[in-house]
């Protein structure tokens, strides 16, 4: 049984858990005719106050594919119930119908505030560019299946590297597991915050920065591709200049082990080439089958324990406000504030993990 | 086996078989578990012109407990159905597909049309400002399960009590139990209609008119809450002055008995303040799955009879036609204009049940 | 085993097949219980890029009627999927999450694209003006049930047949059948091209061409109905002169046989009065529940191979690009072009069929 209720960052799980969910991943896998009644009865919620087409599917095939069922929203244009109806109310009334509740939504720190209020467990399917903790699981199975450890890897990692969450959340995990080394592939504008920097440092596994992709491609087990966003660069002329340096295509691959393997969290736009489709060591449309093996996962941990009691009213720590204009506390004043002391000035919301200075 | 196909109204149903469906649903709410196959390859068709996220989840909720399953949409905009299709036309081929249909029209009288119609069973998911009978079952389930009985309770409703389509729904329907007063909390100008007034004084029943909620709240055994939309006050002024006298907080619950209950149809906008969340008197949460329960038990019945033969056609019994703007035969011409003689000059439209003068 | 993996056009299947998934069709029709858990387990991918909610129902039900699941989108505003990422990419993934996909698209030769990278069974639910198989399928299955046999039939087709894509298929299937007469009711503006009476020459039918509906009426075994929408006059007054002509109403009825059978693709706008919904020989609505044992059977047998081996990769056949403007190469630029010569300087493009010169 795990010992979180809810899942809004992948941390919550513990080592152990992350891992006996890995191995329960495989073993749907090997034998899903084993698991196609596991969630029968079952309702699963999907809130998504974002259109995200593609992780919505991927839960709902998951729980499907365990025998449940599913109601929710796709579109808060759609729906009455993000006109007008608070969170909290929302939340209260689908955790009293679901069994499990995803919920996806352009504020940070909304997972954890309806965490608070839901008496059904809670996944967050992504809080805007906060966490997005079922990624980084469907990362992580695909790496135990594709390379068969999660130790002693080196990983390169390509792209926006400054505002990707995926690979913020990637680094944070795999750090936990012993020997990774973490290739960090970008211009010096978009590398790496230093707070990950810092996790990385305080851990068994390193980092290199090296800002070519094909002078890094020789070193890589892993090629963990992301996007670049145009308006990331400095200005239309870097924009060019740059174009094609992180671009993977068949003529960068030529410098890569046999046995590297590139991932992606998809939508795919131009930073891979289509050519590199057919090549074998091109795992990012595999690695979505793998992710749907870990939600199947997680969400029968999650059912396990049955837990349908609300959590205890959470009261507020402090008299100030989380001053990021993205956290859910800024359009749901009825949250209270509450923070963790980060040492000096700064506090830390409980929501959005963004830092308030006092 | 229902004496009736379709729930259009409530009072479609006779008193013994509304009591039949609220211990039907506490029967399922006790073992939910002996009825998760009641349903089971039957499909549940929602048919949402508007959209009403929560009405439409406690449907599906209430389905796919069942074991049923959903077809249908939640939106016009979405829906080639609502484009240049008569509701007609798609309301014979859903009732060929599904073997019940919840329907939402914002037009009064739709769901009485859709059941000319339909194969199957047809029920009332609101017609504009009209009905919505599953609204009020779920409102008399959460009585009879928190109080204990449906006879000699003191209920207060406040708020927008004039076009409160709950209101005059629920008080319509404890008006066939005895022994039940009604406290009716609003200004002077958003009273009850006189014809609701009529069926009180021509019931068992009786009431009072108070103009505050806080004077009223002592004597309250049950409290039901609705929102006042700002534009129904006389002016500005008005909705200032008046602003907060019908808003529940902690302050004015003080006067309320130990014992006493707060329904709300929700969603709650600001008429009742978070901290009565709190308040171990709030039961209009629970009221959501009560209404869940109690639109299984609906459901089930209603699927009983396994019916699935036309309607007879109907003909028209006038040459008139309704002249209430919002009732469904003002877009869908082809319905047969169908009344019937209220005394004097007086018909009353078969669909929305709006008097037409000759 | 069907002898396709994916249906694109009806003609993939063979007129054994055909014959075969109507008896099947049948047979559920009897016998809906036992096949009530056909499919239980499997997942139906309806991707919808334009909505259609009355085929996407039809498809929807047809798998919930089999005990199957449904995933899905419904409109393209709502889908992040349409968003950025490409077609191939979109039907790779949900080829890895559903067991069979029913795909609707806007722009022609869309299902042929996606049967390339998907590696699950792909049906053809509408690609623009193109194709439309399981409406036809539907028809089939009508005429079957309803007329005892699929010869020896004089079939009016009656409305826009220039541009009336559902006409097109349903001579194209039944002139594989022998004996059968087509009689085509339209302004000589409006007839068939010339491929379609080449297609009826070249077979064992025969074809006339009656401008009036009142004349053709009495010759008619079966009367196909379509709309003909007012744009496709060549002027407002040339509208206003054959109105009614092509419009079938209780008198023009008179002129039929007991025996005929009125067919419509629907939806019906007022081609056909709604008083004839009230004549036995009316069988639109009936149609439709023929329509759903047809997508049963269909889907039945194409999920009975269990063939989920992506398709091998297709190279271009030539170097130009189809010049179909609505044509899917136009919008989706990796895909290989392919052709088949037709003749002199003529390329016929895989996806489309359109017509490209050299």
């Amino acid at each position: 049984m795990m010992k979180t209720k809810h899942v809004v960052d992948l941390a919550d799980l513990s080592h152990e858990e992350l891992i006996e969910i890995i191995h329960l991943a495989n073993s749907i896998k090997e034998h899903p005719e084993d698991y196609s009644d596991a969630c029968r009865g079952k309702i699963l919620a999907t809130l998504f106050y974002e259109p995200s087409t593609r992780t919505q599917m991927s839960f709902k095939t998951a729980m499907l594919r365990l025998g449940g069922s599913i109601i929710g929203f796709d579109n808060p244009q759609n729906s009455s119930v993000s006109k007008g109806e608070s969170l909290k109310d929302t939340i209260t009334v689908v955790g009293g119908y679901a069994d499990i509740i995803a919920i996806r939504h352009p504020l940070e720190g909304t997972a954890a505030a309806a965490a608070m209020y839901s008496a059904s467990p809670v996944i967050n399917a992504g809080d805007g560019g906060h966490l997005h903790p079922t990624q980084t699981l469907t990362d992580v199975v695909t790496l135990y299946n594709e390379m068969g450890r999660l130790e002693n890897l080196t990983i390169g990692l390509c792209g926006d590297l400054k505002n990707g969450r995926t690979v913020h959340s990637l680094i944070k995990t795999m750090s936990t597991f012993k020997g990774n080394r973490f290739v960090l592939i970008s211009t010096a504008e978009l590398t790496v915050p230093q707070y990950i920097k810092d996790i990385i440092n305080s851990s068994e596994c390193g980092y290199v920065e090296i800002p070519s992709l094909a002078d890094a491609m020789p070193l890589l087990d892993v090629l963990y591709m992301t996007r670049i966003q145009r308006e990331r660069f400095a200005s239309e002329e870097e924009y060019r200049r740059q174009n094609g340096v992180f671009v993977l295509d068949k003529d960068k691959l030529k410098g890569a082990k046999k046995s590297m393997r590139i991932l992606h969290p998809l939508p795919r736009v131009d930073e891979i080439d289509v050519e590199v489709d057919y090549d074998d060591r091109a795992k990012y449309f595999i690695q979505t089958v793998y992710g749907m093996y870990g939600r199947m996962a997680l969400i029968m941990k999650m059912l396990e324990s049955g837990d349908r009691t609300p959590s205890p009213r959470i009261m507020p720590t402090h008299h100030y406000r989380c001053c990021n204009p993205k956290c859910i506390t800024a359009s749901e004043k009825y949250l209270p504030a509450v923070f963790r002391e980060a040492g000096g000035d700064m506090l830390l919301c409980r929501y959005c993990d963004g830092r308030t200075l006092i």
